[in-house]
């Protein structure tokens, strides 16, 4: 008998799959509480032309939809490839108290997939960067972040 | 008379701070194609209970679905804050020409957002992190990124 985990790693691996089959990306990922199923997500960033519709992505937006909560608390999340840095951004502003991953970022990277790519671009200084950071104008949006902490009704997250 | 830089910045500004007013986060974006605004985007997490709804990954999905497009060709991003690591993420895979932004990642620290601790976490070792992340069945995920490999008539991306 095979345990908890390896049954959902399975699960995900298996939509990922389907979402080959179906014309998605290599990816797919379920998210689990109590023992249970509540959502999952599979690749649809060229079936739906979003590029943010990463399988965790989509299975975290259907969680928090189905909890009525913008945080994943007590859900352990199982996914096919190690998160790309998107992903685990929101992993971390969603708050699930655990993370399952199974072929990594060089994997998915030998598959044609930037994560690994990203993940050193994060390393790198703006100016030296693929993609062209610039600051400008912090003061103005300073003013608004100054508003938000002033806010007495607001809600943290 | 302000340079169109200033012009788009101040825009991504006021639906910050609109967007504080409307009870979300104080974060605003737009996207600029051919010097036109294609999409905008604030900060809807709470009120959305979307953890992924930050202000430049709503003004993304809008702008790609007006394109029918997952790549964001010659568009430029402005954002009013320093992207935080799942922004980046999708700035990176939806690949605009050039990003603008305002306040940084230590300004959202100090307002109480959590961007400057977790591209903290990015360079931390798994078993270090606040979240565990924990890998298994790398071979079983495997095989379906080699039959993605294989396929003839996968999209790219």
């Amino acid at each position: 008998m095979t345990n908890q985990h390896e049954y959902f790693m399975a699960e995900a691996v298996k939509l990922s799959r389907q979402s080959v089959a179906s014309g998605g990306g290599p990816f797919g990922a379920v998210i689990v509480k109590n023992a249970e199923i509540i959502a999952t997500g599979t690749n649809r960033v060229t079936v739906f032309n979003d590029p943010t519709a990463h399988g965790e992505i989509v299975a975290i937006r259907q969680a928090c939809e189905r909890l009525a909560s913008f945080q994943l608390d007590d859900c352990v999340l199982y996914t096919s490839t190690e998160p790309c840095p998107m992903c685990l951004g929101a992993i971390y502003w969603a708050r699930p108290k655990q993370v399952y991953f199974g072929s990594t970022k060089e994997d998915a990277a030998r598959a044609g997939f930037d994560d690994a790519f990203i993940y050193r671009e994060l390393d790198t200084l703006y100016a030296n960067r693929k993609i062209p950071f610039h600051q400008m104008m912090r003061e103005s949006a300073l003013e608004v972040l100054q508003e938000w902490i002033n806010k007495a009704d607001k809600v943290p997250y």
